[in-house]
């Protein structure tokens, strides 16, 4: 199960479509340099293909729980783990200030992409521990950070997140686990967490988890929500590991997929309650998730492109290898390779054209990411961090919602031998099924894109990145790209019609802008990635004339490109269709009727 | 996990749609009356969910293999078994001269959707058992007849195909299996066949296998394969069961879902060759087993709209049990019921809208099957034939690819609990995977659909069918349908075109129509069910007129139909696009730079 990390790719996406050299040049960030990040995405292919895809298959066998509470890891993970903190992979995005190497998230998430496309449940604990350290980072005291950071920020001691229960999966307003105020200004903590990723495990030394409850005297609702850490072992004055706290992992959900993660059901208390550290301000836990919330989505977006990627690549691989029948219109009766069948190739495009788009997506708004954080004028930062905000749950839904489709695809290129398990595609396609469910399903996500993101600022962010996306399909007509011009400013077209009608329908009828938001989520999707393919097709002609030009490469990328506008972007009428006069016949049924 | 089989849909779309009365006033349905296939439903309905539904959870644990070569089949499926025998469901369409019940198609695969949906593993056995039945039925001796049918059409033995070897999958043409003359006029069959569905267990006395195989002297390719009887034990002169056969099971595959339905390695002639008497004549194997492909792929697209059937059951209780945040636009706090989310509400109409008009279009086309059986007028006879060649791979992949979405909507209504594996949600999914694979994958039913089923008539039933589609939305125009109709209209004129460009590519380069061979398969699925919609639209609004019309059903299937014209009929013109317009770049990018 050879993976082969796409550093060309990957490098042509940051280089020509992300602009790293401008990245590295924000305030703050200049250790970075194009040459670095060259340096760190071949050892991080060589660590991700090396160390990380090898474990992959044995991580489908599951993590152990033992009635003692503990939790063991799949075969080699431990081992992974190791080398992963020792390379210093795991400090990449953490704070330099706290040991880790402070890149900035263009560089980190383009890393995070060959993680992911190695070993999907492995590249969790990571993910989760820089969403904590970054929590942790912005919201904690001193004194917290002091005794925390420099150990998460190595990978010496993972991070978890503690959000939802039983009756609180997408309205964390139904929190109920309690916090209680100790003498020594600490906190005791009771109660029960479900779907906890890596809440136990054997990998480090300490788990930090971080624990959303309520204080007694909190207000209902989301307002009344505190955020704690948790350690699984107390840290004495001088670092070292103190007594163990009152919880512990009951026990492991037996899941579709990624199965090498532990899912852990975690209950605190049990013992008359775990000690807890408040994070900042009382009552002010939700926001604290919200700030790290853009990373996380934006991590399970990298998720779904990245299982999408490793599924594709098992594709071509049997399409080579497998030989089936003669080639369509051919009078010579011996078999071919089935990548020489037009349908297997079809498929092949539909898979690589997207992936390659989703790429783009998410690495343009990484950058985004980094500049909202760091660029010296005011007015750029906050441009970016509403692009940020527009963006991310476009890459977090469509991403993870399309991957449930590529990898379904390089299921059927594999046809009978696709479902047997041992064949490994069939993993992926178990793997990829959470990523549109976890961090917030495609549901929430495009709540949040119709509500907060489109709605609450007039359509500003959406129209302004479609404005772009016109004039790119005006640049790739004077370029001579007349299709694939035309499929993205027909695209660009309805997508305007459809922010005009979300925005509408919003302020008169938000249950009609509500029942069209995931068809609206997918369309800026495609229409967004059409724009970002766009202007890969651009840049492979500007490139194309320079002198150590890679003509394949850049050739792949134009005919890649060309393909999106033909098959995907002209899906953007039906749901356009859909979102603009579909409302009301999706509501009108009456509920017995189902 | 309730299965409430769905009697009142099925009965309105045997009645309005499919036009029972029709098929049982055929010569030779006699004994078939609208009254005793209501009856025949309300026991199929009581069976499916009293006997087969509650085993299916446990199904999901898999058949055991032993070193013995024995299968032992999951718990509770024997006693199925037995009862579905005893009650007489597996000869419901075996013929009747041989003790089944001879019943029209239409009838039988009514009654099949609720095996399916019910469970769809066990469902297995008696489908192949009928494909055996069949095949002897048509092609074999009276003698064999008289020997395995009898027993055969009750299901007191089952019947197993075995077609696939590891380097002959969709292409036959390399299966190697010999099968040597014997002395006494039987052969020794010798070889190894895989994916042998229900090829070994413990649920009947005896497995017929047949099984195609090379001659010695056989031409190479297609026109050199054989068709043999191979019981697993010999049968004596006086029907009594004799000396075990030399065919074994020498393991199970590891599969993604229908783990309980033992999908076996089979090997023949270990021990000098097995037992297998041939079937009608040397080197005819394939053509008889293409003529009982029509049903065994009908079967497989009941099968996947059945699995969405019972996904979408489960999607729509959790839907109405799980509370979870307030309602969109509502200033009370308080969480609801998340059918009142608009977004639930739209994948709920999505699934339950492609349900209804996939099992319309299956019905109206086993109506055909038995028109082409038993019309009295050959001419009517030749053209519900040709209707049943060029509906058959539209129904099988249509309602198999949507099957991979509708079983995935389920699991996306779930949230998080629909990727735990207690939940039951993610069997569906699973099980649904491999219906778009057996028995010709979605590429090879698409080829077969541009080739044989539309190029080599110019067209003709594909033209017919859409005329026909085109006079429904006239009539829901005059009916007052006017979004229905325009929708089903434009989607009409939409795959016009693409026929046009079907036929002259075809002729001209053919890899240009195969291409665009799915997409065109997906988007005669939408336009055909979308006529089948409203075709039951109109038969709604008339029958609402009647004294004793059931008015909340009735206005259910117009919504219904509504909202499929507003959002799955608009899909047909990007489809259009990518076949039409995206062929050249579909093929365009060369093998090495995948």
């Amino acid at each position: 199960m050879i993976y082969n990390a796409p550093v060309k790719d990957i490098r042509f996406a940051l280089n020509a479509l992300a602009d790293l050299p401008a990245i590295c040049a924000l305030p703050g960030n200049e250790d970075c340099t194009v040459e670095l990040v060259d340096a760190i995405l071949e050892e991080a292919a060589k660590f991700a293909e090396g160390v990380l895809a090898p474990t992959n298959r044995a991580g489908d066998a599951g993590a152990k729980w033992s009635p003692d509470f503990s939790v063991r890891s799949p075969e080699g993970f431990k081992e992974a783990w190791q080398q992963y903190v020792e390379a210093g992979w795991a400090g990449l995005r953490a704070p330099a200030e706290f040991g880790g190497q402070g890149l900035p998230a263009l560089v980190s998430t383009a890393a995070e992409e060959m993680w992911c496309s190695a070993n999907l449940a492995f590249s969790l604990a990571p993910l989760l521990t820089l969403g904590a350290v970054e929590a942790i980072h912005h919201h904690a005291s001193e004194a917290l950070k002091a005794i925390y950071l420099p150990r998460m920020s190595t990978g010496e001691w993972t991070g978890t997140m503690n959000l939802t229960e039983p009756q609180a999966g997408s309205d964390l307003a139904q929190v109920r686990s309690r916090a209680v105020p100790a003498e020594d200004g600490s906190y005791r903590i009771t109660g029960q967490k479900i779907f906890i990723t890596w809440g136990e495990h054997d990998l480090a030394d300490n788990i930090v988890h971080l624990v959303l409850a309520r204080l007694p005297d909190a207000p209902a609702g989301v307002k009344g929500i505190s955020l704690f850490i948790v350690p699984k072992f107390l840290v004495n004055a001088d670092g070292s590991l103190g007594a163990r706290n009152d919880v512990r992992c009951v026990s492991l959900e037996h899941k579709l997929g990624i199965h090498g993660s532990p899912t852990a059901v975690m209950s605190f208390g049990d013992e008359g309650g775990a000690v807890g550290y408040l994070v900042g301000e009382p009552n002010k836990g939700l926001n604290y998730m919200f700030t790290m919330m853009n990373h996380a989505r934006l991590g399970v977006g990298i998720e779904g492109m990245a299982v999408s990627e490793r599924a594709y690549q098992k594709a071509v691989e049997y399409a080579r290898e497998r030989v089936q029948s003669r080639a369509v219109g051919s009078p010579e009766a011996t078999g071919v390779a089935i990548i020489q069948h037009p349908d297997i190739r079809r498929m092949l495009m539909t898979m690589k054209a997207q992936i390659e788009a989703q790429r783009a997506l998410a690495l343009y708004t990484a950058a985004a990411l980094d500049r909202a954080a760091r660029h010296p004028l005011p007015e750029e930062k906050a441009r970016n961090q509403a692009l940020v905000n527009f963006l991310i749950p476009i890459v977090k839904g469509w991403n993870t919602e399309q991957a449930n489709e590529i990898t379904s695809m390089a299921v059927q290129v594999h046809g009978g031998m696709g479902y047997v398990e041992e064949t490994g595609v069939a993993q992926y396609y178990r793997d990829a099924r959470i990523t549109a469910i976890y961090e917030g399903t495609t549901g929430i996500q495009a709540l949040d894109l119709i509500g907060r993101k489109t709605a609450s600022e007039n359509g500003v962010t959406a129209r302004a990145l479609l404005a772009e996306a016109r004039a790119t399909a005006d640049r790739l007509a004077a370029a001579g790209e007349a299709s694939l011009s035309a499929n993205l400013s027909g695209a660009v077209v309805e997508a305007e019609r459809c922010v005009a009608f979300i925005l509408e329908s919003f302020a008169s009828n938000p249950r009609l802008a509500a029942a069209g938001s995931v068809p609206f989520l997918k369309l800026m999707g495609i229409v967004l990635g059409g724009w970002q393919m766009g202007r890969a097709g651009l840049a492979a002609l500007s490139q194309q004339g320079q002198e150590d030009a890679d003509a394949d490469f850049l050739n792949a990328k134009l005919i890649t490109a060309r393909f999106y506008g033909e098959h995907l972007l002209p899906q953007v009428s039906g749901l356009a269709a859909a979102i603009v006069e579909g409302a009301e016949s999706a509501l009108a049924l009456p509920e017995s009727a189902f």
